[in-house]
């Protein structure tokens, strides 16, 4: 039966179910947000059912059609699958949970990224390039806060919502980051501080600074690798290369024998 | 007569003056938007015919001046033109057709495209990059989706007119994306939800990363294209160093000789 | 005397003189626009004065110390520099030519640029890409009309002030580009065509694309001066290669010479 | 005892420790912009005191173990720390000062940066690019300066909050650059000049401009680097080619000995 199993889960045709599945699960999630008649969202219901049954089955078919068991909860990508499936099995009827509920049908629409590799790939460029860019976050992290601190001492006085804490300080600014509606935040603070222009302008320079070197950074990092994927076809280059070493040394040989032929012919 | 119109169609002359038909077109599609005197109009819709004769005349001309009359339609420009000429021809009296028969006329100006090679260029990158590009887009759509499904779970009783269903929640988030009065649809979300701001940044945070993989993804295209270019000049260069083989080869063989005539002299 | 105003021209306190001339001329251009009392605008128009008179000076001085006088005019920055001098002499009284007059004096800084190498190869720079982007532009331009003309059959009675002929319609069509309060367009039109947001979004699309186009274009310029410098280096390494002929021809020759040795010893 | 505060300074657990104490303290300077009750605003107080201290401390420890006491005052992190610790000792009673102790307070946020060698090294790439791109920040502020003065000429009467002089006028553009609300500034102007969208247009451009050529002139910078980097690598195989030049020598001498061995047997 495990055969049966392993050549079901290989087959292409198993895989582009799943991803029809996943595509009538988030059809479901779409139309749940649209006022609908009763006996709609009783078909809705059934649907739902039947998509979290076949999830199931899915999950478990994979599994044991896995030679490893250990390896299957080793991937992270199976892990999700199975929390996603498991959550969504828990029966719910009060309304708070409802809307648990429905957060958990939502996240099942990332299982289309598990199933294809291209977007797993670009996931996991993503989580790839995090530690990479984690100090320069740190020091955007860094120009909010002491911004945000600074902004807060001066400004709190003059607009409490926008400037009231720290924490509401630094979400002003990255709305200024954004340039969302900033000269009116600017505006209003120049009425008391005339110079504070210089604190907004300032702000922008250097979060653009940070930012640039963020898109640098990823881009450095994307050529880097195409470098050296480019590099590996210049080593069999390279290789001709080490052959003159071999020449030079024969070529010294030869010169020796010549020596000789000429002094003792 | 066919070899007539070939030399027609070949001449700079000629293509020059399509040009210039294709701008006065164009600048009568232009004329149409602003009030007129009745007898401009009827200037107007006179030489709105012409062009409309110019046009089908040149198609015609090339059509027969083309060798072979089936490779003629595989070129997806000619369908075009071809269409865009027929579409126009149809006459039209009643206003709801009117409204399409200017589209029509509107469309003619992409002529420009097909007849001057530098656009068709451009246009065909474009259209080279989409499949490449299409699994960033899936991704952004999968984000847009789940975003869109979440916003309108939580947001749609406090604004229904922006989260009111998913379609609708999409497009404020396209908003929210392009940071267009971004913070009046996050302030007004959190005087319910303090804790959506959460919401809204990470959403930027994750369409900010995928567009820029869409654009890495695009430059990493061009630069390879550059190097493989680069690269045919680089070959002539390894075909040098394949010499190094069949020097190598004849040290060999120079060193053999040698021993013979030192051995038996 | 022209040996002594060659001297004179070719030394760098001279270069620097003008420079901070150019400077003094920019802040009385900065000063006429705060509110001044009368002494303060007599020194300022004595101070024009006297800067007008040294850029007649300078201007004269370098003509006189130019060896070839039809060179001097084939720079397009001493025609520049010529005409700013010459028109700024010409005496205005009535307010209408004032303002003309004060117009020319601002131009004036960007003598600045003529004057500063680095500077001159920056805006050199800019007029080298401009041919190149050119097809760019015009694609865009194409995108722009198309728009404007389908924007202004549809949407002129809804808004007549964003919409009313293709002039005005793409103005408001450059101002979705940069986002500027698009979404307040989009509603207003999306009222009566509930589905016009595929007409922001599509030309959204389209837009972007060709402004990454332009990018690109402009950082694959800037690469392919830099690769043509990183070539040259290369040629050198390339003239060591061609060696590998004339060893190999080299290795020939001996072969023969040995086996005359061999066969008749 | 200075070896005893060397071995302290350079410990690993001694650099975590003052980490720890910059977040402590940053947390600190993030609590004071909440409204607190009296006996928490003691122990911050407090605390603000305790990290003084360690500070100091701290800055003495690493003075004291420093070899050469003249190179410790050229570090220019080491004089930024002392500074910064000195000005926190200073005891402020009025008001007046009381924001400017705050003040000094928040910049020992920036420590963080000197502590970890990683966002060392990404303001230090901030410093170096400077003067890089000096000169293309000189264009643009010539660009803002001529079309400060220019609309400050004209567009003074119409709103004097915007143009009312050349610093506002300047300020107001840059709000344009950052696609601020710029249509209402432009429509304001348009309904007495027009034609003044063309000023708002070709500034846009020209910023653009200029600002791309930014972007381009640090990319560039980086991948300079990126290469220098790679072309160390090169010269190991460069100096393989070298070998050439000994190659065909060698076989130059080996022919004269063949002749010599061919004529006299």
């Amino acid at each position: 039966m495990k055969i049966t199993l392993q050549k079901l889960v290989d087959n292409k045709l198993f895989e582009w179910s799943v991803v029809v599945v996943i595509i009538i699960s988030a059809l479901l999630i779409g139309a749940k947000t649209y006022q609908l008649s009763p006996w709609v969202e009783q078909i809705i219901l059934f649907a739902d059912w039947a998509v979290t049954l076949f999830f199931l089955a899915e999950i478990m078919a994979r599994f044991i059609a896995c030679e490893n068991k250990k390896r299957f909860f080793k991937n992270g990508w199976n892990i999700f699958d199975t929390v996603i499936v498991v959550v969504s099995l828990i029966p719910i009827q009060d309304s708070e949970m409802a809307l648990l509920g429905r957060l958990v049908r939502v996240f099942r629409v990332l299982r289309m990224v598990s199933i294809i590799p291209e977007l797993r790939i670009l996931i996991n460029s993503l989580l790839k390039a995090m530690p990479q860019l984690s100090y320069v976050m740190l020091l955007m992290f860094i120009i909010f806060y002491i911004y945000g601190a600074v902004g807060s001492f001066f400004f709190a006085p003059i607009n409490n919502t926008l400037w009231g804490d720290i924490a509401t300080s630094m979400l002003t600014l990255f709305r200024v980051m954004t340039f969302e509606d900033w000269t009116d935040v600017m505006y209003e603070t120049m009425s008391l501080y005339p110079l504070s222009w210089a604190y907004y302008i300032s702000f922008i320079f250097f979060t653009a600074f940070a930012f640039l070197n963020m898109v640098i950074g990823i881009v450095v990092n994307v050529l880097d690798q195409e470098k050296t994927a480019y590099e590996k076809m210049l080593a069999v280059k390279k290789h001709k290369l080490t052959q003159l070493d071999r020449i030079e040394r024969e070529l010294k040989d030869l010169k020796k024998l010549l020596d000789k032929t000429h002094k003792n012919p």
